[in-house]
C-alpha cells in the first residue's frame, strides 16, 4: 500500500481509476513557481516568528530553489499518484533534504496554499494582458494619426450612414480596450490579497506573520476571514468575465477584418503574414487570423459558463468540485494573451485601402442626415426634416443620381429652405468637418483624442 | 399606408409579422421615466444653445411631463406600430403640441438616446442593489454580534472538519457580498457615463453642449468617442457579470439554508413565513425560498450568455441586435433585487438552532488538527505529526471514542511528546480559541471583524 | 390568517415578500388550458375507476370548462396568494362547485401535474414548430426551383472559392433544416409521455389507471418510475437544446442576409416590408429582420444555460428550484415560433439579385481549382498541381488578368500538360457543370435534390 | 522561405506568431487515426474508380500504415510549421513515398477531410459512452435487486416526504440513463454520415464514388449537399448538449452521494478506495470523486457553450472560426468518459446503510399523506382530507409523538371517519406497500422494473 501524504487513517489505496481521475497534477504543475515561490516565503515568516527553526527554513527554502531548477530542466519526474503540485513538490523536498522537508506544511493547509498560488498566477497574466492592451493601444493611436484624413463610411446596420474619419473609427476601437484594460486592474485589485493563513479554513494555531508573508511575496492585502478565504473563487470568475468582455470586443474588430477582407468590401490587405492560403483552392487568400480570434472567443465565454457552473450552489468552505477552477482559468489567460498578439502583430502589419474606403462613400446617399439637419437649422422640426430628406433620397433614388449630382432647383422642389449653400454640407469634408460636437468625428476632435491617447497610454 | 416617422423613403408598409417582431415597445416602455428624462435635458440644452426656442423647449417640455403622468396613470395607449418606447412618446408629444414636437429629436439618434436610457436605468438600479446589499451585510454583521459564542463545525467536502464559531461563518458571508458590492462601485463608474449627443454614431452638426446635458443629469463624464458610443454595451455586460456573480453567490447561501434546514442538519428555522407546504404531503414545511433564489442563479447565467452571444461577431456601430439587450438587462435586476430582498427578510426570521450545531461536533474527530498541531509544535515536522494523528483516529475509531476520551497513555503508544496539556487544546474552546491568525476563528478576531464591519456598512 | 390550500400544518402566513416571490401564477396560467385538459382526463379516469362517482366527475368537469372559458374571457382573476395556476383553478373550482371540487386532487400532487402541462404544452409546440419548419423548407426548394441556374460564388472564409449554384446553397440551407426537425421529432418521442400518477414522487395508494389517462390524453407512453417522474426536465433540455442549434442555424443565415444586403455585396432585395429606416439617417434601409432573428440567438442559448444551471446539482425528486424552468421554455417556444414565422416571411419576398451574384464570379480566379484538377487528370500529383496554379495565378494577379483571359502559351510556360480543352473547364458553366460528385454542385444534382426534397416535405 | 502545401501564390512566410495562433496539429493529431483510415479508404476508391493508379494507392496505404506506426511509437516528429494533422501526415507521406503522396489530395479538401475524421472520432466515442451508460445500469439493477427491500425517505425539497423503496430510487437513475443512451443513439444517427466527396463545398469534378467510400469505412449513409457538408458541426454542438444532459444526470447522483456521505445523512459509505484524505485534518475521509463528477458538469457546460458561440453568425460553408471545433468535442468525450468510468467504479464499491436510511423514516411525520389518502377513500374530498391532516400534525408535533403513536382516540377527535384500521395504512410497509398504482414503490412494481431492466440492458 502506496500510502498518501493525507493517508494515516486510511486502510485501502484509493482506487486506480479514482487516482487518475482525481489527480491534477498535469494541469496545475503550470504552477511551480509560484507554489515555490509561496513556500519560501511561507517558511521564512514561520522561521522568523521561531515556528521552526532558521537553518530549517534555509535547508527547505535551498531545497525548493534545486526543485525548482529540475523542474525547468525538465527532469523532475511528476507523479499522479501523489496528485497535486503541492504534494509533488514536497515529496521531492522531504527525498532530497529529509524529514525536516514536512516542516514546510505547518500551519498551511492546501485550501489555503492553492488559493495564493493562483493569485500569485493571475496577478503576472493580468500584468502582461495589461501590457499587450498597452500595446495595441499605442499602435491604434499610431494608426489613426497615419490615417487621419483617410473618410470611410460609418456603417450601421451594416449598411452605410454617414461619412466618419478611419482615425476615429480607430479611436473607438481605443476606447473600448481602454474599458477592458480598466476592468483588469479593477480585478486585480482584487485578486491581489494574500490568503496564506486561512489554514483549511478557520485559521492555524500558530503564531503566524500573514502581513509579513504578504509583505515577502508583494501583496498589499491580507484577507479578512479564514472561511471565506479557501471558499472564494470570486478572483477567477471576475478574471474570466472581464477577459470575455474583451474577447467580445477582439471578435467584433476581427469581424470588421474579415468583412473589409472580402472582395466585396476590400478595404484593407492583412499581408501574405496573417492570411494562409487553402489546401485545395490555390487562388484563396484567407484572413485566418482574425476567424481564429473571433472563434476563440467561444472558448472564453465557455469558461466563463464552467467556472460559474461549478461554484453554482456549492455550500461554503472547499469543495472538490473547485479543482476544476483552473483550466478555464489558464485557458482563458492563454487564449486573451495569444489573441492579443496576434492581433498586435497584425496592426502593425495592416495596410488600409484608402480609395476603397472613399469609393463606399459615392453612393448611398451618404450624407442624406447632413440635408435634414440642414433643413433643421433652418427652422424645421427635425421629424419633418427627416421626412422630406427621405422623399428627396426616393426622388435621388428613382433618378439615378448621388445627392450631390441634383440641382438646388431639384432640391427647392422639397422646401423652399434650401439654398446654394447646401452643397457646401453636403460634400464629404463637409459632412465630416461639421461633426464637431465633443466627441464627433471632424478632424480637429479627433486629433485631440489621438493627443489623448498619446497621452493616457503613456501611463499605462 | 401608415407612415413611420422614419418612412420619408419607403414606398411599402412594413409587413405585420415584421412589425410584431421588431416592435420593442412591449419591454423597453420600462424607460419611459428615463426617456422623458433624457429628453428634457436635452431640450434644455438645446434651447440654451440656441438650437430651439426656449418656449419651444418648454412647450415641449411640458408636453413631455404631461405625458409622463399618462403613462404612470395608465392612460398612455402604446402602440406597437411606433415600435418603440422613443417614438410613442414623440408620436404622442407632437400629437399633443403639434409639430414643434419634432423638435425633439434635432441633433440626437435613437442611438445615443437608448444608450441614455439604459444608462440612466442602471445607474438607479444598482444605487438599489448596493442598498440592499447594505441592509444584509448589515444583518449579517447583527446576526454574528448576537451568535458570537455558537461553535459549529467548519465543512470541507461537506465532512466536518474543524470547530468554529457560527458568528465567523456569518462574518465569512459578509465578506462575500462586501466584494460583490465593490464590483458594483466599479461597474457603476462606467455605466455613469453621458452619452448622448454620438447621434448615430458620428457625432451631429448642431452645436450642442454635452457636457451640460451630463450635468444637468448628474452624469460626472461624457463619452469620448461617438462611434464607439452607440457601439458600446459593455456597461450591461459588467452590470449582468457582477450580477452573476453575486447570484452565484446567493446560491451557496441558499444550498447552506436548504441543508440546514433538513431534518438530518437541522441548524437552522426558517419559519412559517418562509417556509411552504406540499399540495399532498400535510406534515411538509419546505424551504421554497432558499431553493427559488439558488435557482434564479440560472436565470441570470442564462441572461448573461445571452448579452455576451449578442454581442458577439457585431461589427461597429449600431446593429438591431442589440434591442435584445434590455430584457437580459430588466430581467437580471428584476431578480437580483427580489433575491435580496427575500434574504434580507429571511435574516430577519432566521433562527440558529445552537445546541444543534455544537452537536454535531461531538462525534466526527473534528480536532485532529488540533493534535497534528500540537505534535509539530513540539518539533515533529507537520507531515509526520499529521501520519501519527491519522492513526490515532483510526484507533479512536476503531475502539467506539471520540477524541478527547481517550487516556494520555493511548495517545503516548503513539508518541512520547503527548503530555496532558494536549486535553486544553483538543476540547472546543481550546480549538476555537487556539486559532488566532489573523483572520481565524478565534473570538477576538470575529469580535474585531463584527466591528469593523459595523464602521465599514456605516459608510456603504 | 389566509390559509392556503397545503396550510393545515402552519401557524403563520407566508411573508408577503415571500408570496410574492414564491408566486408563479404570473407565467404558469399561459399553463391554464393544459391544466383543465390534464385534470378533466385525471377525474374521467377517477371515475371510471369508482375513485370518485361519476356525478361528481361530471360536475368537475362542467366547472372547469366553466372556469377556461371565463380564463379565455378575461373574467377569471388570478391571485398571487393562490400561488399557481393549479391552485387558482382548484380554488375557484371549490367556489363554484363547493367542497366536491377538492376531490380533483385525490391521487395527484403538483409535481405530476405540472410534469403533465408541460409535456402536453411543449408536445402542441413542437408541432407548430416542425410546420413552420414545413413551410420554409417548402419556400427553399421552390426558390431553388426557380432561381435553378443562377451562378454565386461559394464562400469559405468570406473569401470567394469556387463558383455554386445559387439553388445548391439553398438546398443546402433546406438540408440544414431538415437535420433540426429530425431531432425535433427524436425529441418530442421524450416529451410525448404521460407523466400523472407519480403522485409527489413515489406513486399513489388510489387503484388509479394510468394507461387509460394516456389514451384520453393522446400519449402512446406512461413513465415508468414515479420518483424519475418528477425529477426529470430532460424533456425541457432537450426541447431547448434543439431549439438552441435551430437559432444558430437561423443566425447564420441571417448573417448571410445582412451581409447580402450591403451595397458592397448588394445579392438581395429583401423588400421595404422587411426593412426598416433610421430615425435620423433618411436614406437608410436596415436589414433589422435578419439583424433581430440573429440577436435572438442570445436568448436561445442564454435559455439553454438558464435550464442547465438550475438542473445542475439538485438531488432527486423535486425541489422548487424546478418552478424556473418555465420562463426559458416559453420564451424559447416563443422565440423560435416568431423568427421562424419572420423567416418564413421573408422568403416569400426576397430578391436575389442574379447579376450582381454573377458579377461576383468575374474576378478573383475563381476557377483555379479548375485548373489544379486538370492538371491532376492529366497525371500531375495534386499537391503539385495545386502549386503550379497558385504560381499561375500569381502571375494572373500581376499582370492583372483573370484566368480565362490568359493564353494558352502562358499557362505553357508553367506546365507543359495544358492544351487548349483546358479553357472548356474554367468557365463558369464548365466549372460548375464538372461537379457532378454526389451532393455537388451540378445542375443535375440539385435538379434531383430538388425533387427530393419535394417528396419529403410532401410527408412533413 | 519555407513553403506551405497551399503557398503557390504566397509570396512572403506566415508571421511566426501567426503560424503558432493557428496550428492545430498539437490537439487534432489525436485524429490520426481516423485521418488515416478516411485517407485509406480514399485513395482506395480513387484507385477503384481509375482517377489514380492501383499500384499508386498501394503504396499511399503502404505509407500511410507505416507513419501510423511511427506515430504510435512516438517516432513521428509533429511539426507546427505544416499546421494540422492532415498536411503533416502528408507531408511525411511525400516524404516516404516522393511526389506521388501528393495524390492523395486529389478529390479533397481539407474542409470535408476533417469533417470526415470527426465524424469517425466521435462515433467511436459513442460507442464507447454507450457501453460504459450499460455497465452502469447494469450495476444500478443489480443494486436495486440486491437492496430490493430497503426502506428511504423520498426527499422532495431535501425535506423527507414519504417512505419509499431504496430499489425504486435505483431504478429511478436507471430511467434517467436510458433517456442519455437513447439521445446519444439518436445523435449517433447524425453522426454517421459520410461527408467525404464534398470538397472544398462546391463537389468535385473528378468521378468519385461516394458511396463507396461510405461502405469501406461503415457509414451508412453519405450526406447530401457539398456545401452544408462542410458548413456543419451540428454533429458535435448535438453530441456536446446530449453529453451536458448526461453530465446534469451525473451532478445530481454525485450531489447526493456528498449529502449521502455526510455525518448527518450517513446513508452510504464509498470506502477508502473512494475517498480521499485531507493534507491537515487528519480525520477526514471526503467523497471526492462524486465532488469532482459534479464540477466536471462545468466544463461540458462551458463546451456546448463554445461551441454554439463559435457557430453563431457564421456565414455559410466553412470559416476557420470551426478549427475551434475540437478541443471542445475531445474535453467532452474525455470527460464524460472518465466520470462513467469512475461512477461506474464507485457503484461497484458502494454500501447502503439500510438501518440510518431506514431511521430517518422514524420521525418527521412521514406517513402523513396515507392519513389524508385514507379519509379520502372514506369520502372527504381530499383537499379537506389534506387539511385535516395538516392539524392532525401539528398536533402531534406538539406532543411530541409520531404519527403511528398517537391513539385511535386521537384521531378521533379531528375526524369521525377514522378506524383502526387506519394504522395499517400508516406503517411504513403499509405505506410502501399501498404505492401500486404503475411505476409507484410498491415491492411488486419495482420487481418488474427490475426484471424489465435486466432483460432491456440485455440487449444495449
Amino acid at each position: 500500500m502506496l500510502k498518501k501524504p493525507w493517508g494515516g487513517r486510511f486502510k485501502k489505496d484509493t482506487h486506480q481509476i479514482a487516482e487518475r481521475f482525481s489527480a491534477s497534477v498535469d494541469f496545475d504543475r503550470r504552477l511551480y513557481k509560484e507554489d515555490i515561490q509561496g513556500s519560501v516565503a511561507h517558511v521564512t515568516m514561520l522561521a522568523e516568528k521561531g515556528i521552526i527553526l532558521k537553518s530549517e527554513a534555509e535547508k527547505i527554502t535551498k531545497g525548493l530553489k534545486q526543485i525548482e531548477k529540475e523542474i525547468e530542466s525538465g527532469k523532475f519526474s511528476f507523479r499522479e499518484e501523489f496528485e497535486d503540485i503541492h504534494l509533488n513538490i514536497e515529496k521531492r523536498l522531504i527525498e532530497k533534504i529529509g524529514a525536516i522537508g514536512g516542516k514546510i506544511h505547518t500551519a498551511r493547509s492546501r485550501n489555503d496554499q492553492i488559493a495564493l498560488d493562483m493569485r500569485l498566477y493571475l496577478r503576472r497574466e493580468i500584468n502582461e494582458i495589461t501590457l499587450l492592451l498597452k500595446d495595441i493601444a499605442g499602435s491604434l493611436v499610431g494608426l489613426a494619426e497615419k490615417n487621419i484624413d483617410t473618410v470611410m463610411p460609418l456603417y450601421t446596420h451594416l449598411q452605410r450612414g454617414q461619412p466618419v474619419l478611419l482615425s476615429h473609427h480607430l479611436m473607438g476601437l481605443y476606447e473600448m480596450l481602454k474599458r477592458d484594460r480598466e476592468r483588469y486592474i479593477d480585478c486585480l485589485e482584487r485578486v491581489n490579497v494574500m490568503p496564506l493563513g486561512a489554514g483549511a479554513g478557520a485559521g492555524t494555531t500558530f503564531p503566524i506573520d500573514r502581513e509579513y508573508v504578504a509583505k515577502l511575496l508583494g501583496f498589499p492585502k491580507v484577507t479578512q476571514n479564514s472561511i471565506d478565504t479557501v471558499s472564494d473563487r470570486d478572483f477567477i470568475v471576475e478574471f474570466i468575465s472581464v477577459s470575455a468582455n474583451l474577447m467580445m470586443h477582439l471578435s467584433r474588430v476581427s469581424e470588421e477584418f474579415v468583412l473589409w477582407s472580402t472582395k466585396e468590401f476590400d478595404f484593407i490587405d492583412l499581408g501574405d503574414e496573417f492570411t494562409t492560403g487553402s489546401s485545395i483552392m490555390p487562388q484563396k487568400r484567407n484572413p485566418d487570423m482574425a476567424e481564429l480570434i473571433r472563434g476563440k472567443t467561444g472558448r472564453v465565454y465557455g469558461n466563463l459558463v464552467a467556472i460559474l457552473t461549478i461554484m453554482k450552489g456549492l455550500p461554503f468552505s472547499y469543495n472538490r468540485d473547485m479543482q476544476e477552477d483552473k483550466e478555464p482559468m489558464f485557458d482563458t489567460a492563454d487564449t486573451v494573451k495569444s489573441s492579443l498578439e496576434v492581433l498586435s502583430a497584425m496592426l502593425k502589419n495592416i495596410t488600409f485601402k484608402h480609395e476603397n474606403m472613399e469609393k463606399a462613400l459615392t453612393e448611398g446617399f451618404i450624407t442624406a442626415t447632413d440635408i435634414a439637419d440642414y433643413l433643421t437649422r433652418k427652422g424645421m422640426p427635425f421629424r419633418k426634416s427627416h421626412e422630406v430628406t427621405g422623399r428627396i433620397v426616393g426622388y435621388a433614388e428613382e433618378k439615378g443620381r448621388e445627392l450631390v449630382k441634383l440641382h438646388i432647383s431639384e432640391y427647392k422642389m422639397f422646401s423652399r429652405l434650401f439654398e446654394k449653400d447646401l452643397f457646401g454640407h453636403i460634400t464629404l469634408e463637409g459632412s465630416v468637418g461639421g461633426r464637431k460636437s465633443y466627441g464627433g468625428t471632424a478632424r480637429r476632435n479627433v486629433l485631440r483624442m489621438i493627443a489623448q491617447g498619446k497621452k493616457e497610454t503613456g501611463k499605462w
